[in-house]
């Protein structure tokens, strides 16, 4: 099936152009995908998967323009770097190196740059990448907002990985690394500033050393996937799109946080579609699922592993969800601008 | 000589810290190296170097900022793609694959995004590089400036190549490959609406097939730098301090077109600090200038190459140019923000 390619109606940059869902994609394929016209970008995939003097590399980009720039759990420098290292692992790359541009606004202050550079390098130690070359610019006071930081990557992808969405494949189980909604909830109720009873924490984390384990069970990992903007509901239509399956979830076994649930029926969102920066969905042959769910559970970021669906020829191109009630729901793209500046 | 680190005083982020002269130094040295301590980054090269399955790499990134986007000779998008591909060129590596972010303000028109990827399509072509990933995000009216452009970039080493600031030795010429001054005085006369009798245009090119082609006259090039922000002035005090060597201009060899000097007079600039996006400056031993001179003058972005001074031992870590009284100058890293936003 060939996706149809959505219309570029708008005559001016809205906020849906950054959410991740429908707008996001009618630009970067109405529009860049257009002018740039070539075959590496058309994938679309999380990194560019490239062959250098006869070694597979990942390569990849990110701009990070979250608000605000420190919030529970984190702050803009980690998620800055966990979030190239996720893409770059979500090829089944091991990521190496990131560069790191900054665009700091005029009159912040210094300790906050501070602040984030520390967390910044922390975060690449522990994720084991270098963080090797760099750049500053600093725009005028009212035309930046504090600090937006871009990382790119590079990632070593080994002899046997094949890891991309078009390989996703009816009857492949569809696994998620652990509770999602964790990382949008954060940002917003910190945003908003809610309370829930409890402080809700980014989710955060560098998921190389998860994807690492889960290549050495042997398992034919077929796609993989961190499910940040536009959360869940994107990630899976983006699959279900390039690999031209039907997605089946099973609702109940969506591990959804009750203070997730919570916040989300008060701030009125879907929780599918709410952004995560520590997860993983994992696409996987059924005869390989129970391996990779068990090496999964004994890693410090897949405790909470399970699969949540499955791969079907019913609905090609789309997901869907059986209710607890027994019924059937479209899970679609998001639309547009349900949390603007979430990463 | 060990350089001394300068020191960071500053409370909060100036336009200073952006202009690529003494306060970037002190805030990339005094913060972004101390907090992401890593020795890859520590000779402060326009490029990693980087080794990756037994072959060596260039990596590099920079953000792009520049006011106003469009601008006689042309735009962020060529500018972003050119600048990286040079940044690469300079460690003599072969630009192969670059990646892009977006920063877009809301209500910034489409057709101005859509010019912008035309022009980095087409200068990617140019440049014979390709741009393989990408990233785009939106931030709410008043907290950006229509279109900031991430670049980053990945190039391929030769066997037997070895370009950085550290080689540049007492008897080095200095070579330049063109008139100075271009691309800051076009950025500068655009802003203030100043006419000087001709449109003066960006100089703004790609350098990957000049510095082939004087990689390819089999002459020992010891070092290379495009004088971008900061123009002359920070480059060649860079590269000074880097070596450990004295650097001596002879102040009637640069070459100074009279619409530079002149908008430069008017707009009280030094055509030695204002930016450059189309020039190298060459280090090469004294026996190989003639043939590496000839090669650059026989293409196209190198036919007005000239030599404009040496290396000598005697001021080690400065750049002096004797002035056309038969004087000699200290010519000093800038200071500051001579030129905010100018790449």
């Amino acid at each position: 099936m060939r996706p149809r390619r959505p219309k570029l109606r708008d005559e001016v940059i809205t906020l849906a152009h950054g959410a991740g869902g429908k707008a996001t994609r009618a630009l970067v394929e109405g529009l860049f995908l257009e002018e740039l016209d070539n075959p590496l970008l058309a994938p679309l995939s999380d990194s560019a998967l490239l062959e250098l003097n006869g070694s597979r590399f990942a390569f990849t980009t990110d701009a990070y323009v979250v608000k605000p720039i420190f919030f529970p759990g984190g702050d803009i420098g980690d998620l800055a770097v966990n979030g190239t290292v996720n893409d770059l692992a979500m090829s089944g790359a091991r990521p190496l190196y990131l560069s790191t541009g900054f665009i700091l606004e005029e009159g912040t202050p210094l300790a906050d740059i501070n602040r984030i550079a520390t967390a910044m390098g922390r975060a690449a130690a522990a994720a084991g990448v270098r963080l090797v070359t760099g750049d500053t610019k600093v725009v005028d006071a009212g035309h930046g907002d504090g600090v937006f930081i871009n990382t790119a990557g590079i990632g070593v992808i080994a002899d046997g990985v094949d890891i991309r969405p078009g390989r996703a494949a009816v009857g492949d189980v569809v696994i998620i690394s652990g509770e999602i909604g964790l990382h949008g909830v954060a940002i917003m109720s910190c945003r908003e500033g809610l309370e829930f009873g409890t402080t809700i924490e980014t989710d955060s984390a560098p998921l190389n050393g998860l994807v690492q384990a889960m290549i050495a069970t042997g398992a034919d990992l077929h796609t993989l996937r961190d499910p940040t903007r536009g959360g869940l509901s994107a990630s899976l239509n983006e699959i279900a799109r390039a690999a031209g399956v039907g997605i089946d979830l099973v609702e109940r076994d969506l591990p959804i946080p009750e203070v997730v649930g919570n916040a989300c029926s008060l701030l009125g969102l879907d929780p599918l579609q709410v952004a995560n920066e520590g997860k993983l969905i994992a696409f996987v042959p059924e005869r390989d699922a129970d391996t990779v769910l068990a090496a999964m559970q004994v890693h410090e970021y897949g405790k909470e592993a399970v699969a949540i669906g499955r791969c079907g020829s019913d609905h090609p191109g789309m997901v869907v969800a059986r209710t607890a009630l027994g019924g059937n729901r479209v899970v679609d793209m998001p639309i547009g601008e349900q949390l603007p500046r979430i990463c």
